[in-house]
């Protein structure tokens, strides 16, 4: 995109026309935008001294400052290194009827690296590829701006600043290294262009040999897009075609498993230590973890998580409880919210109830269209997966009980004064559908199980049962998953 | 303030100006800010349509747009009912070199609501001018701009965008009503802005009656204040006079309490159990509750944070570990990052350290100037009684050690394999400071024991009375305030 690139080529429609009008354009378009369930994320990317900073005050300068934020991503603070690679992203990215610039972006580490192996190149591409598609998917335009401009004019640009005693300190290290190295970056430019091209958020590469022109094409590329995403006819999209279903993997559980107290007694606390003993291993060791609990109403959840953590250091995890999302947290995608609370290094986030909602409640309630929770599988898969690359452990617990056992629990709370406030008619209405979140959940355990991140099954009818299996299960992956990464550690 | 404004006043020196001459000046001025320890916030209110959009879209027309951000506080999102009244504004204050526009603020609630009682009015100024008097201290300027409009433009105001069929939704209630009762209203608005009109952040009242003379007006106020703070010679704040410490609350503890381990384990898990429910019923009755542990290295804080929370529901509770503040953290006033994760109703958080950081490690280690920590004591006291008016209850323990003990506990970790880790040099060289960190941990405890918030000394040279004495006096504290809050909900 880059190397048979016109710097000459000029349109010529724009060249006459006034910046401050085609700002005027686009914020008239803004005004639209913030009474749409769309939001618009602009990315303004490019060479060094290519003039980033000039196209997005031009951008910005007539747009209504109430519902637009520009974020800066040049800066790597020290919180970021602790968070999985998307966090600092995911926290800024735009909420309905909002348009966020992002100066710099998830491609800059990309860019500036010219000597990045493919393994990681690869998993890079595969977190933007999957940001960017899951943000259009939800109604999210993206908008990706490169600033290109010649050798020459870079040159002139750095000299120019080096004269200035006020701006001297603009230019940094990356931007001597790029002018002197400028073709080999030209070529990877190119090439991480090339890349990430997709359909649905396409680069646009601008020439800024002259900054007026940059913005009077950033702008007019912005309004164009904006125009037309605004006036798409609301066409559904198209439900993503899943297989058959072959299996159902809640069928083939037995239910009746159950243990005496006597071995219940006899292994509770010398697991609850063990589980204790390896998160202060993973604490030590820097290994970030997040434990998913999921099931039906009544399933057991709360006891299981609560029997795990009895000797755990309570400084080391945290249990965040899924609820429906808030009125702010449904301005964002549904994955939003849980970037918020995946852990730093070193730390524990307990999941009672998760991500999976969106194939469960949400599908079974209607809360979501087909469309949208019919691809939140594929989506869910990817987060995981980035998750794990980050170097993440990701255990995942479904607790099952049968609908004569969800009645019965349902039954003894109803009679206990100390619980009956849990029991509300919902839950009863939940009961009636118990067949549908069955069919749900094994749809989710048959499309979500992956290598990185398995499903474990617990039978759920005994209580103790659970409670034990949920515990040996997590010793058991977490004694696994330690060992793999000390092993990675020793290879390198 | 306003009752006798003269709306045909005008600044005739303003009259001919351009706007954006103005607003290049205004962001001549940012450039220099962004480079300062500085930061400044731009509250925007006024009546309802006096064109407070308006004069935000001038204001920041022509910042740069990566170093200002606008946050607009009219929508009253659910999220904010469970949190401290703070909470929300706290979030998006502006770090070092960064400009933040409020659009409404904190002062909302208090303009919108004509039958406020004395005693609620009270309390909300006490927010306001806590958080406006730190944020000056702190080297942020607080810059307070009111619309004003008559009623006779106010009416035609409302009209105008009546017949405008794509702006008709702007008007609101709150226009009708303000408009039905402008004298009561103006009146309401007189006394709210004659009380909050400090010194070190006082109100400009602004004529809305022409629109671009009012953006005229909010950026050269707007310029002469940035320009005036930037251009004070950087004279030494002088510190708060403290009256003398008569007294040393440590001196009169007795370290030596102990008891037998037989009388720990028949209380220790009764006392969990009890601890348990508590929180269980703080749960049910949706009361806030924040805990925080201080003491010197190795008093044994950890420790008794797990033997407390052994029987609690993990789902009630998060442990906040406090170190010493991130690069983006250290951007901020320093209680910015505990508002973070102050807990919504219901929820307790407990603090391994806290912003009690501030009068002891970033005392005695010399990381924050005189003036700034001992203003803190004050800083802290009302923060607190903020919170514990919001609902909040707040649980204060200190674990006292002598420096022999200290010695001892160092010198155990030292030679166990599996603590050793936890030793470092920095310890040993805290240690040699003891003298100086008892002399700051009797002034806290000596100026922060308020009847809101007040301090518990646990005796913790035994390891084992000290968390017996945690488990109780939470227990006791816990229920006190649980039963007085019933109370209140009774007399309602």
């Amino acid at each position: 995109m880059l190397k048979d690139f016109d710097f000459d080529k000029k349109d010529t429609t724009l060249s006459g026309t006034k910046r401050s009008e085609l700002g005027i354009e686009l914020a008239a378009l803004q005004r639209k935008l913030v009474n749409s369930d769309s939001s618009m994320l602009i990315i303004v990317d490019g060479w060094e001294s290519s003039g980033k900073g000039h196209v997005l005050k031009d951008l910005t300068k007539e747009l209504d400052p109430r519902y637009f934020e520009v974020s800066v991503f040049d800066d790597a603070l020290d919180d970021y290194a602790e968070r999985p690679f998307l966090w600092r992203f995911a926290r800024d990215l735009p909420g309905k009827g909002r348009i966020a610039f992002f100066d710099r972006s998830f491609y800059s580490e990309l860019m500036n690296d010219l000597k990045m192996k493919d393994e990681r190149l690869e998993h890079h591409l595969g977190y933007i590829s999957f940001l960017e598609r899951m943000l259009v998917a939800d109604n999210t335009i993206v908008l990706k701006l490169f600033l290109h401009h010649s050798e020459n004019t870079m040159e002139k640009r750095i000299e120019k600043l080096k004269d200035d005693p006020y701006r001297e300190f603009l230019i940094t290290k990356d931007d001597e290294k790029q002018l002197k190295k400028y073709s080999k970056y030209l070529k990877h430019f190119d090439k991480i262009l090339e890349m990430t091209n997709f359909d649905a958020s396409p680069w646009h590469v601008i020439s800024s040999e002259d900054l007026k022109d940059a913005s009077r094409a950033a702008l007019s590329i912005a309004s164009s897009t904006l125009k037309s995403h605004l006036e798409q006819t609301e066409k559904k999209p198209p439900v993503p075609i899943r297989s058959g279903l072959k299996e159902k993997p809640l069928a083939k559980i037995d239910l009746k498993v159950a243990i005496t107290e006597e071995e219940y007694e006899a292994q509770l606390e010398k697991l609850q230590e063990k589980a204790g003993e390896l998160v202060y291993e993973m604490w030590l060791k820097k290994i970030p973890c997040v434990l998913v609990f999921e099931g039906t109403d009544a399933a057991g959840k709360g006891g299981a998580i609560s029997r795990l953590t009895r000797l755990i250091d309570p400084r080391s995890y945290d249990v965040a409880t899924t609820a429906a999302p808030t009125e702010n947290e449904s301005r964002y995608n549904y994955l939003w919210r849980f970037y918020q609370t995946f852990p730093v290094k070193g730390k524990m986030t307990i999941y009672d109830r998760s991500w999976y909602g969106r194939v469960l409640v949400e599908r079974v309630e209607g809360f979501t269209p087909e469309h949208r929770w019919a691809a939140a599988y594929e989506e869910i898969n990817e987060m995981e997966h980035n998750l794990v690359h980050d170097g993440l452990l990701i255990v995942k617990f479904l607790i099952v009980i049968d609908k004569e056992e969800q009645k019965q629990r349902f039954k003894d709370r109803e009679n206990d004064p100390e619980k009956n406030y849990k029991l509300t008619d919902e839950d009863w209405r939940n009961h009636e559908k118990f067949e549908h979140y069955e069919e749900a959940m094994n749809e989710m355990v048959a499309r979500t199980d992956t290598k990185d991140a398995p499903w474990i099954i617990i039978e759920g009818n005994q209580k103790e049962y659970a409670r034990i299996k949920v515990l040996k299960e997590f010793i058991s992956r977490a004694r696994a998953f330690i060992d793999r990464h000390e092993g990675k550690k020793q290879e390198k």
